[in-house]
């Protein structure tokens, strides 16, 4: 028989794995509740009509749709069947998809439930995706996503708040990062200024790939696109605008002097600073004009998150949206939020070795017993430590002592109690530490001190 | 445009149903930790190869199935099409369905993972599952399960900490509730004794009705099943053996006598019981010969929980299993395990009225502002609240006071800090206790004390 396996792109975690990624998760969970955010949860299937068209035509090809029960095929007439049509025949036997992106659903949960909602609504979700993107390195078609959102209030104290969220996260697990912060109406005023206002979105997609590709091939990009060359060498001085964040504003704000808008993205990221100067964060803020983010819907702030000591993509993303929940009819709502990414923060902790070693939800102690009557003894002792919270285990067969060392090893078990003849008739147990080999005789108070330190 | 809605079966959590549940998960959790088990997880999405054929021809009808992705009809014939069999061309549109349950993932990931696992092995799992069934009150397309088991030992030591397990964990919930237990040896040793031993799938299906329809109803689904009268005769005292465990192990070991394997079910309760002997449980763990469970896959013990002050169903449940892994090629390993049902926990203390009234992932101190120079201030405060450890939130708007106090109240926020010019040049906040109205001027010192205890 052949051994099983996973779909393509999925993963099984491990007890260590899972451990790591709650690790993370569990941080960024107690983080979003200092700030007062609430925990929402989505089903896994939406209906199709809440998913199609909101990721643009290759969002739509990329969704995991859901078999309609029971005689699906009732619906496809001859006819389309004789077309071949995969996407209208599908379109006919499945009426569910799985959620592509928690956004999406947490615009349709506000508009569903807007009456029973408090707003401004702070809500934060941290529940699996699916996508059906080709698999490759660091991209699944499962993963999960951390979003933490704010709906229902204009105030800039939001924005600010969130850049906090991002340093206290990142403190707490030890990675230096940059936050990155732009606006995007600074990025409209800027196409207006070099006199492209109508082709703001290639322009934002051009520049936004200044870190990868630079300036030479962006302004390439901005050419193929028909952006006048004049209009390019406008922008260049803009995107190459070095120095602290004071003087890339003061010298914006002459550049844009004559753009309403512009001078409007200028203030709010102004106040965003004002209202961060007395906190001391670990992490760096830096204005980062080339910063635009693909998406179309961020119409104010925006933010990215890089890691200093690692080489890969953003770790953390998101931005203002004035109107996301229009598309179901609520119009009117502005919302802020970000998005961390568990998958590449795992591989940042783990590339920098910084996950802790000892996890507070491993076994502390293994009873190592060889019959029933030892298991007996060992169930009460056990019990006691439990009873001081402390987890233990018994190892439940009467194998040999080495198996039972060779178990409390592998699963980094710090302390080993052999409960033996001669142990039970003085009411203690033989305890090892197996970091050290150490071995003495105890009773069972002696044995919860012990392990508690 | 109409309001959008989720699927039929499917739900959303809101902020205070989300914080309910977990404090069920995490209570389960917490315990399964304690006793050494460790958590998994697995994809949403299995192979249809590793679900089909596992859950029963009404299983495999109730899967959810993902449509293969790209041109997925050129995959059915001309001569399939006009067959119009929904189920054949199901199997060539889709290779890939939600999981069903715990159960068959963990088996396929132990058959799996064999080579990196250490035995025995204890692990958790708490995850959705999907069932394409009728929805109804209580019935959902789309619910958590919580398993724990433990497999690669025989050891009765691991039935005896499951029911430690389930102890524990209504004990924390406080819930009253009777651990019932049997074991599939006493009902196959009853259906030996009884001269019906071939037919002890039908004898198991009906005698597991008793608590629901009576012992005559049962006795009629017995003839209906042709159980000889005679049979049936003999089997009528057995089931209504009354009184403590000791008496029914005594009268069973007489009615046993001579079945071999009846005999061994007998002796693996009362091991169960010996090791049991010391603890002080909680619950009453009660032997109940007409317990059953439906699974056919059960070999030894088997459990149930009931609640006491609610009518609902079982709340977990589960037993021995000796060859679950065998259906992937991995033969002998035994294994043993419950079930928590999260949705139906849910109820009952609900009901009960049981669920803790302050949640600690609660906000616990709003600062009400109103104007950017008074948030300046508030971030300052609610960064030295949240140093401490404390959920604080500014009301990111300059909405009047009414509003920010309901939204205070709607969100069970217990106190509000009045933030305005005069507190601010006293370097000190209107601190407002919600439940009692009292108001009082304070330092930032002071206010941690206060909202601390």
């Amino acid at each position: 028989m052949q051994k099983p396996t996973i779909p393509k792109g999925t993963r099984d975690f491990t007890p260590s794995e899972t451990s790591a990624r709650n690790y993370i998760f569990d941080t960024i969970k107690h983080v979003f509740q200092l700030f007062g955010y609430q925990q929402i949860e989505t089903p896994a299937m939406e209906n199709l009509s809440t998913l199609m068209g909101k990721y643009g035509e290759e969002g739509d090809k990329l969704l995991f749709r859901i078999l309609n029960s029971g005689d699906f095929i009732e619906n496809v007439s001859d006819e389309d069947f004789s077309q071949r049509n995969s996407l209208k025949i599908s379109n006919k036997i499945s009426e569910k998809g799985l959620r592509y992106d928690l956004t999406v659903p947490f615009a349709r949960f506000v508009v569903q439930h807007q009456n029973e909602i408090v707003f401004p609504f702070k809500r934060f979700q941290i529940q699996p995706v699916w996508r059906a993107d080709r698999p490759q390195r660091g991209r699944y078609r499962e993963f999960y996503q951390c979003d933490v959102d704010v709906v229902g209030s204009n105030s800039l104290l939001n924005e600010a708040e969130l850049i906090q969220i991002i340093d206290e996260v990142y403190k707490r697990l030890k990675i230096n990062v940059v936050i990155k912060i732009n606006n995007r109406k600074i990025l409209s005023g800027i196409a207006e200024i070099i006199g492209e206002k109508d082709k703001i979105v290639d322009i934002t997609v051009a520049i936004d790939k200044m870190d990868k590709i630079g300036l030479e091939k962006v302004n390439e990009e901005l050419l193929a696109k028909n952006i006048d060359i004049q209009a390019i060498e406008k922008l260049k001085p803009i995107l190459l605008l070095k120095g602290a964040n004071a003087e890339k504003l003061a010298a914006l704000r002459k550049i844009l002097q004559n753009s309403e808008i512009g001078l409007c993205g200028i203030s709010e990221i102004q106040t965003i600073f004002d209202l961060l100067d007395n906190l001391k964060l670990t992490a760096n803020v830096e204005l980062d004009l080339t910063l635009a983010r693909g998406l179309n819907y961020y119409t104010g702030a925006i933010f990215e998150v890089k890691a200093r000591d690692v080489e890969i993509g953003s770790i953390t993303g998101g931005g203002r949206y004035d109107n996301l929940t229009g598309i179901f009819g609520l119009e009117g709502v502005s919302g802020v939020g970000i998005s961390f990414g568990a998958d590449r923060i795992y591989d940042v902790l783990n590339q920098l070795n910084l996950f802790p070693q000892f996890a507070d939800n491993q076994t502390k102690i293994l009873f190592a017993c060889f019959g029933v009557q030892e298991q007996k003894f060992a169930l009460s002792w056990a019990d006691s430590m439990r009873k001081a919270g402390l987890n233990a285990e018994i190892f439940p067969d009467a194998a040999k002592m080495k198996k039972q060392m060779t178990y409390a090893d592998n699963k980094q078990i710090p302390f080993v109690a052999i409960v033996g003849e001669n142990e039970m008739q003085q009411n203690k147990v033989m305890l090892k530490n197996m970091q050290t080999g150490e071995q003495q005789l105890v009773t069972k108070e002696e044995l919860v001190v012990k392990i508690m330190m």
